[in-house]
């Protein structure tokens, strides 16, 4: 596995438009894209910090992951994403490794990356993604 | 506010030898220390990720913070740190800006480095730290 960085952050919230003052105003980060994943049923909000992007996550749907992720735990962190050379390849180590794979291999995610969840109950329980930049390039 | 990158996630865990195998063996990180930080009621584990720190963060005292945290929620993501110049100025900029503070003042975290808390409430219901690395200049 060779990890470079944390890609990204996602945090759940109920309503992009109420935390955007406090990641601009107040912690001085500026929203540089906004758009929808529909097959995931949200909106997104991103900012940069170094290295790190943090991904606000707005359910467009009360089937949405992240609207159920709310009701149950409240707004908060909802996932830490890795940044691989290749996810089909960081997917088939982990799980030769024993690791529980929600998703078998990648699909698309938000900003056109190749991105895939690992099971939190392999990961300690911190729900997990890989994400390659390769589809861009 | 000038955030540099995030300094580390702080990562809520019952038992931090029940985790390393997967840092370590799955994802291919390193522990590079671990101690206890004693007002805190913690021990902590870290590992780098390019920029950024993970720190697993193990109750030593059921009066630990994150010993309620994991009795309420579950283990997971209990925090996100930003690296700021200075953790004072940063905090009174968050505060003359209406954000809530756990600590008023700088105070010694884990590898020496200042520290503070902003009060989930204000910080989009996440736990947020400022960290800078000034006493180990």
């Amino acid at each position: 596995m060779d990890i470079s960085h944390i890609e990204h952050i996602g945090i759940a919230v109920k309503s992009i438009e109420e935390h955007l003052p406090y990641y601009e105003n107040v912690l001085g980060l500026k929203c540089y894209n906004i758009e929808e994943v529909t097959d995931q049923k949200v909106k997104t909000a991103f900012f940069k910090v170094g290295q790190t992007k943090i991904e606000l996550l707005e359910p467009t749907s009360e089937e949405s992951t992240i609207a159920k992720f709310i009701e149950k735990k409240g707004e908060g962190i909802h996932h830490v994403a890795f940044a691989v050379p290749d996810v089909a390849k960081a997917l088939a180590e982990a799980e030769s490794k024993g690791v529980k794979l929600i998703d078998q291999s990648p699909r698309k995610g938000a900003e056109g990356l190749n991105i895939a969840f690992m099971h939190p109950k392999s990961t300690g329980s911190v729900l997990t993604e890989f994400c390659d930049n390769n589809s861009n390039k």
